[in-house]
């Protein structure tokens, strides 16, 4: 029996960038033969959303747009290529809603390098409305084991971390450090990292964060870098043999911590920066980067495969993400919180509300 | 019949950094049991030595000091456990004078980054004598069909780019781009490049680099980049797909040119950074190095692996190294000429004068 | 302008494996949304086009079929979601038709491994037709300076040895012996390993051979088979160190071959096996095997990157494929000749006639 | 104050292959200038051992030997080139006791392909002795806080089972198959797997190996090849897709599970190849090795850098190898139970008995 879908639905949408967000009931659209229609059970809210309602970064969002994507929810309609995908599949709506699947990029399993991506939640509508659209060869797929509240957030953040500590290059027994450990990016950073077999240097501050990190997110050690007045010699010393992290994973990008993991970083490391703050420059010594033969690489969010990657930890239990559930219509109230720096963990909207 | 060894030599040597340089008599050392004395017949000299003589870079030096460390000669002594080497046999002195062979770094191949490497020219006695020590692991090996002149400067030169374009990652049928095609590191590089399967963008200024690099050196374009009025744009344009290069060496490194390649670069592309400018630093854009998954690497010397192979490929008759011959007693005027920027080619001192 | 597209066309239909073979006239089809109509000016024949007529492998054709998969020709008409390709574009169908572009295997960029795979000329009808159907996302890209009529069997044969090198993780400056060298498949191999900056051994037999393999194709050494009393020991012979090439490359996999190049190859080196003998079985002992860390890896046809990049070099000049056209109603004489093992280089449809 | 160090020892030593052994006193050697002299503590005991005694490989023993090469123990004495060991350091005398660091293996760390390499226990006298002489470079270092007696068989079989895990590419969260998961090497190559974020198929029979394997060792499934009526079948529904495992481990190889390893594997999969038993053959179908794009690989033990890491990982508490202790003098009774094929465990020789 086919689920039956209205016409109407519920959705967070803006006329232009800085707002107002209006909480209005918009038409639900019809996919085409390559897409799928999901209903949105829940999504998570991050601060990419929140860079796209203020149009903050150097590319144009889509306008009017509903924002969102990190939807995770079921198929109720689908194209008629979409021949792998059921209705009643549960899926997720990602940052990347679609690509073109031919140009070279997409050809070497780099979507999310495609000139024509599609990009939910800022250049097509996204996940904060209970009826979405996605190409059908891009929705993750969900086991029915797993959560859809839960989930949602990890459909961006947890794809996002994991992607970076893949192309870090760091193998199993290596060291990696994980700059904003304590945070959203970072927490799910800890334990993709232990997951994959890595020893985790935990770098954030507070006591609360250190308790979190070397408890339950499995760090080997902490480094409270507000404590540390050599940060450098300190995050060497946390390893073995004094030689530094084979990796480091800046979740919270800013100058300052950069130029400080080209330094701490072992030689022959990499340098994995993640996150995408408006304006900033990476920055590092010359000399020593040649010396030390030092890696810096930016890595973006997950591809396809990435994404059933990071979904199958999550699935096996590895990871935890906490989450607190409010309704689609009190997105206003996070965006709220997230722009006085007040929020711990990750919001989920559900949509019903 | 054994080789006889004089007991004293001629070579350049300085007391303390800035010199003055004195071309007098030393003694002929003796080798230690893993260690091999080589009289050394030419002996290329690079900014490097000036460098060592200046005292610029933040790692003293010996004193005194012999430099030079592209020292290509005939072994004429060896100890007990330099047992896969002959007397006769030829070997060139470079930068990597030897190494430890047990740290995690030589146990890797990464023999550069061993912390008690020993420097030629730098750290230990060099090649700007008759007779020079080296540890007999880390000696470079040389056919007996190449020219010990000519060899000199690829020792140091020709490994370095070739290691550089290794590191990249380029694949044969790929684009790179070569930052400072026209110069002795350029002109190396452009016919690596081209002697590895890749297509070369040549990046320099003037007609006369121009005529060199398309044509004796085998570059697909050459692009002058004080007449380009867009570089990001031309360089890209000089693909076939407009996407950018794959790889961009940096050979001749300042901030400038960095951040350009961080941009012109195909996303998912390498910009290896050569060269060891005092003072310089690396800079990029947060944004679009994360978005396009940019990878920025510092390549240093290579190993005794990429020494073989760099050196064979010179023996296949692929590499072509412009140098000029004169004596060891006139590196004073090499240096003047070096201070001046007013050296085409290479150098290369012969230790009979 | 839209060309005019005919509803009735030329193909080779039959109708049960062994045959017969029909020259007549069948409808034309409607490519479907993700589609493209190819007017196939030219096709290759090749040995896997004999071995569907037969039905000699372990998996089934479509019935009745039309063959073929080195179709060269032109779009002239597309479904509406073929956004990246033009009508008048000069394109390939090749063995792989399509695929799902949603499996773990796509996804990883290994649509030769998609279960779904549309086949060429096995599970889809091919380019033994004026008028063939294609996924459009898989049909290779042709730059209109290629002729098409020269390009056809590169379409099969030079994508497939093109990956198989790739796949050997030979690099530029290493060795490669080429088993069947001289062959159709061999020369391409010869002619792009060289492309790639590769040695090559070429193993094949005969003075003709022996002329084109060492002259026009580029090798470095020849080694007839049929004059070696001690192959293994001659093929590492023919290695600067004497320690046997990197990589073998088994253009001609029968299992007497094989267990030699197990034995040849270079410790560490790695050992592919190209093409699709029925019946035969890969054989190397074990101890040999493990304590020289050999490989043993079996390559199939190329993915879409693979063919962009393996025309990339045809475009370029750098590979030479020979070829003798005759009109499409010929192909049950160029079955005769191929059965008879009589044919020398490749042979070319002509659609037209 | 240097450790006393006698000028006779005990030994277990045999004049030709085939035996007998003769548990005697011998004098103890001095080390040269690259060497150490290891006090050993306790030794393993393994197949390998046997198979020297016994001249099973087409590789000849050095007579009189000393077999054994699963030593550890604290360095006595040194040359004077051993800068980075000090007396008084544990140690482990491995298989590879030495080798050139000097050929082309060596110079890309893969030391166990050394022309020159020396073997411990097979062409130089090995750890069933009491002080031992052993390549300063290639000795294990082995934290104080590591107990002799337990490493000892890490020092071979983990090491062994590390580098084949290493060596098959598969990464976190990927599904490997231990082929004889309830054995000597299975049981490590469980833990190892684990630690790297693998998951583990173990394949053997027995209910005592069942509980074992998906109890301590924490696999994920375990498969009874004895209960089994189609391995393939069910080895591929072991994995969340069916797909099968992308990678398999043979630690027990003979050539039926060979053959089927390269049935189940996955697509893009690799068979790793361990252990060297007499005469046997690697065999596996062209046909669906190509269109697979199988690997099938051999993995000897490892080099110095997989030693260290697979050492690390003990360190930690990832790895439990059990083990029963008996006398130096007690080894004609170990190799009988190894005879009669009754050996649950490893024995360990303490060799002050
Ligand atoms: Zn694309
Ligand atoms: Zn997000
Ligand atoms: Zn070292
Ligand atoms: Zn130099
Ligand atoms: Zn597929
Ligand atoms: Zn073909
Ligand atoms: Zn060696
Ligand atoms: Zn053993």
């Amino acid at each position: 029996m086919a689920p039956s879908i209205p016409t109407e639905q519920y959705a967070q949408v803006f006329e232009k960038n800085g707002g107002p967000l209006e909480y209005k009931k918009i038409p639900v659209a019809k996919p085409a033969s390559d897409e799928v229609l999901v209903n949105i059970k829940f999504s998570g809210v991050c601060h990419t959303d929140l860079h796209a309602l203020n149009g903050d970064w150097p590319l144009a969002t889509k306008l009017p747009l509903v924002g969102g994507h990190e939807g995770a929810g079921v198929v109720v309609a689908k194209g008629d290529l979409a021949q792998d995908i059921e209705i009643g599949d549960h899926v997720g709506v990602k940052w990347i809603n679609g690509s073109c699947l031919a140009c070279s990029f997409c050809q070497q399993s780099d979507e999310p390098l495609c000139a024509h991506a599609l990009l939910s939640g800022y250049t097509v509508d996204g996940s904060f409305q209970q009826y979405a659209i996605a190409k059908a060869a891009h929705v993750a797929r969900i086991d029915k084991s797993i959560p859809l509240d839960a989930i949602a957030p990890v459909l961006c953040a947890g794809i996002t971390v994991y992607k970076g500590l893949k192309e870090s290059g760091a193998r199993p027994g290596e060291t990696v450090a994980i700059v904003g450990a304590g945070g959203g990016l970072g927490s799910l950073a800890c334990q993709y990292a232990k997951a994959m077999g890595l020893q985790v240097i935990g770098i954030d501050t507070g006591e609360d964060k250190k308790k979190m990190v070397t408890g339950e997110l499995g760090a080997e050690t902490f480094i409270d870098f507000a404590k540390s007045t050599n940060l450098v010699k300190d995050v060497q010393a946390a390893t073995a043999d004094g030689l530094g992290p084979h990796a480091v994973l800046l979740v919270a990008v800013n100058e300052k911590p950069f130029q400080q993991a080209a330094e701490y970083v072992r030689p022959r490391g990499t340098v994995i920066c993640i996150g995408l703050p408006a304006g900033a420059y990476l920055r590092a010594p010359v000399f020593e980067s040649v010396i030390k033969m030092v890696t810096i690489k930016g890595s973006y969010v997950g591809n396809r495969k990435d994404t059933a990657e990071a979904l199958e930890f999550y699935r096996r239990g590895l990871i935890k993400a906490p989450f607190k559930v409010v309704g689609l219509s009190e997105l206003p109230m996070v965006y709220e919180k997230m722009r006085a720096g007040a929020i711990a963990g990750r919001y989920v909207l559900d949509t019903s509300k």
